[in-house]
């Protein structure tokens, strides 16, 4: 008997991450596309949306009717914020997994997303449930998940850096700096007169520079990853980079004391049995295109000049490992499929 | 018992040709890379150059041995023009099946071979065997060759572009125009100040216009598109696109006389079967992004204002389907394997 | 005595064009900046909008009030089209004189107007006094001109590329190809999906294949170039090229017969007195960043093979030759001051 | 009588701060370009190898000839480093003011100069009467100087970023982080692999990080910018951007404890008679493209979410304010002229 695919569902498809998303679910092989919403195109063929879909995806934009996504096996929200905050209850409720892109349940404090998001939130009793879904830290809790928040593309490049110093105590955890560079792809595909090539090409400015809505998620992030628990003082500075994909993370972090730790080694072990973490030989320089398109973080760290402070460079494809490619993995760890199914592409180059 | 794959090599693997070809054949299930050849970069492993192959290439690149090459069941050229016509000869001989992605054995004629590259052609006497690599032509003849020139990347996307309309006679042959632009790629990864990213960006300039090496191997495929063979008369101007991968061309030609020929009806007709080439909807505007990294030809064709000229609008990616894609599909076809196999990569957009 | 300046208003200052006025006028020795008009931004200091003027232009925005402008000696419009149409009428009255950098007076039939902008003309009658200002072509007329239609972009690079060949009568007047390629400021400082850095960068397409606005305008001009005046048969097709500021034509003519016409001296002579188009040396190729920020258009032309074709190139930066320079070169001659007076600007390059 | 130009030569004048500053100098209304040398580009056109130039610079390239510089009452060298120190003796004596775009004269220690730049120094007793020619520290010692060193670009960027901060003794000096990112025309008009714009387009990766010529640079300047003098303590990493022109630093000091200090006053009053350099309102985010082409640094602080680290973003054209427009501001200074001579040019945006 054949066996049957799992029927997944798309809200909100006509984003970045929405097409980006369908790129990959239409190859994976234990899923069937059973319903792409978008209240605006609804009745349009995706592919007539996005060319690169013709051929490989059949259905039409349907509007977000919760009947339809109740028929889903999953369901994942490439929505704007605030949307899978409205549907979940009703969506888990009617025994559908639910892996939200955007911020709705990465906050566990409802009161922090009211301030950063502007937005009473509609189900914060779901906020214990939900699993931030870096699975380079939660694994264990994924499996079998009814619920995750899929991370932020910076708070993912960042946290993954900032990690294995901080589980191992050896940073100052007052003194963090993540100047982050980001593509425009991470803006989202709206109509914005600074998003246009005219205004970003040939151009770089940092953004958000007195409070980015992922500074919160990532200091939760890093405050959970040492049981010492002593405050987290970050600064966060993202940028725009006049490219399309791809986020570069600079780290910087104060060594407390002077250590023989070898961190080169250090950041090898913690990831050793990772596969979509590559720690790359001392001496290397990540380059963003080395993960365009595929489910990536690569890693280099470095003690400039023999001192006390530790530069590490992250970067991932803010679409794959910070977005859909990082969701999909999720989605394989909830229901039980090899982590990396439909995952395995390599990055284009050049 | 277990099938054993196919050992393939690869001469010439430092290039954006060999780079993508390896990023395909990794991928590929019925291949097992034996050898990746470079004189220069011989002992350092592949990986190492291409970031984006770190955990999907393991080999390091060897010095040019034929001993090596001739354990292959197929190399891949990926070499400078030149190469493979000194090494042809010794592989077939040793039941090698080979695919030069260069000119070597695209031009008929060694007189033209040698008026337009400048060498004495090595061993003309494999001319005649060659098999020109179009698939959407020589699909027949492709089956079980042992040597295939695979088409340039200007060549493929204008054939394509005017294959239907010559093949019906229905246009004036000595009035052909064929404007094409390119993605600075198709230039090779040589060290050259003209494609520096300080030259090439924010630039858009016409290059090769007194005459240039696409142009016989262009006109030596229309000319035998048709039975009646009257000359050709084309017209080629490649053009430098700041952008990476892609090619447009914009093709121009003049309808013999007021028919009732429905265009989008021939032009879906003639490519209904093939796997590779997508007719668009009428009115459709092909983006050279719908296709990148993918093993597509997307074609439009118009006749503005109603006028006796028809406008093609012929789209690929240079690397894919005018390069290592196409390879791939050749060495499917050469080989019995189903033509797609390996060549299902969805394109990346944005 | 100080001699006065003259009081210069510009329409509709939030645009491309508009800011690379206003980068040319606050140089320009002879103007004085009286207004900037914006509806939505009236009140804001222009340089908070433009980074780049902050220090140069001290005004804010004004709503587009009519007293404020009659005050003016010169008023640009640099506004969408249908703007200046509704405000020409009572500036003449009040003895301003108008350059319309949009498309109101550039039509001299008021139907053909209407089938290519869909509006009614709103003073037709003001058609036959506007002057159309190509200075290569009407420079006697624009001396004291009250009305000037400022070119588009697309039809000044493609009518000096045939002007010359046209007027020597050489040519096949049915058989003309236009293949132009533009920079995106082309489409204006407008919130469009379309042309988002991440959906035109690395990117290459056709656009208005089946009619677009500048076909007449171009028709148009090229009808007028000679007296025997048999109808032109013209096909017109633009693209989009991911770069932010350049047109390059590639222009496609036959010749009618067997000429021993020097066409590169007969280019040379009839530019030699033109201090804003460069006819280059034979075999050169102009790149459109060689015009970046320059009042130029770059011209060669060639043979290719010996055939029939001319293919001629030209290029120039759309905002400036193709749009504000251009309008700063009319504003110049119908004031009687030296033609080049504030556009001895050097391309920037890189 | 009329007055007497400025002879000029300019050593290296086939790079990238080469032409810049021929694009400056060609308009500099003191200025006689006198040579241009090129050993390899001797005799060729200097506006054949760079057409932006045509029209505005007649000479040929010229060997490099002590003789013919002799001539000059100035000399730019914009050549590799390790030129103008073999050369500089000889000028002077012969009474030709020497400003080096390179790095010859900028470190005041030889053995550090030799340890970087690994050459010995070729004139060590120059170094102490050597200006380093940031005019907004060392205007005085400019005025007359005999022999310039014109800072590096990031140097620039960062120096003119830090100094308010250091200047008031407000920051804790061993803990400067600079993260700087510029675009590839910094590295120069060299044939490099890396510098394609295949390699670099769409991609962000730092570089450098373990040591950069400009660390040592930035250290002795600012170390000289407060008297008590305890020990710099700074981290440099250095990106490279896909794009033309321009750098952004993104500077991370730490208050020494909480003051009540205005930041924004402190800034807006150091910089408030410097032309050339801007201090934007609170709240501003300045952009690289705001000073492409203009010889200008644009400043803006924070401190974002009332922490105790002031984040400071400070951009430049790295071949104007960076390289060649800083060189002219020193020329005007030098020789008494009106400091913003041929340095009014607007950026060209978009």
């Amino acid at each position: 008997m054949a066996k049957t695919k799992l029927k997944v569902g798309v809200v909100g498809g006509t984003g970045y991450t929405g097409v980006e998303l369908l790129r990959l679910l239409a190859r994976h092989p234990e899923v069937e596309l059973h319903a792409v919403t978008s209240r605006e195109q609804a009745g349009r063929p995706v592919a007539d949306l996005f060319q690169n879909l013709r051929g490989c995806v059949e259905l039409k934009f349907t509007p977000p009717e919760p009947a339809t996504l109740a028929e889903c096996d999953a369901v994942f929200f490439a929505s704007p914020n605030g949307t899978a905050m409205t549907m979940a209850r009703e969506l888990l409720d009617a025994g559908v997994r639910v892996i939200d892109l955007a911020a709705d349940f990465r906050l566990k404090d409802p009161e922090e997303w009211r301030h950063w998001y502007r937005m009473e939130h509609a189900c914060p009793e779901l906020l214990a449930e939900a699993v931030y879904g870096l699975p380079e830290i939660n694994r264990a809790a994924l499996r079998g998940a009814r619920l995750v928040a899929n991370p932020g593309c910076y708070p993912t490049a960042v946290q993954l850096g900032f990690m294995p110093l901080l589980e191992a105590g050896l940073i100052d955890r007052g003194r963090l700096i993540a100047d982050a560079k980001s593509g425009v792809s991470g803006a989202g595909r709206k109509a914005e007169v600074g998003m246009l090539y005219a205004e970003a090409a040939e151009n770089f400015k940092a953004y958000g520079v007195a409070g980015h809505r992922h500074w919160p998620e990532i200091r939760q992030g890093l405050a959970a990853m040492n049981p010492m628990n002593s405050a987290i003082g970050l600064t966060f500075v993202p940028h725009l980079v006049p490219m399309i994909r791809g986020i570069h993370a600079t780290l910087y972090a104060e060594l407390l004391a002077e250590h023989d730790v070898d961190l080169q080694s250090l950041y090898e072990k913690r990831y050793a049995q990772e596969p979509f973490v590559d720690v790359m030989p001392a001496g290397s320089l990540p380059e963003t295109r080395s993960v365009k398109g595929a489910n990536l973080c690569r890693i280099a760290l470095y003690r400039p000049l023999g001192q006390r402070i530790v530069v590490i460079l992250s970067v991932i494809d803010n679409l794959v490992k910070g977005a859909a490619g990082q969701a999909l993995q999720n989605f394989n760890i909830m229901h039980g499929f090899e982590e990396g199914l439909g995952l395995d592409e390599i990055a284009l180059l050049p």
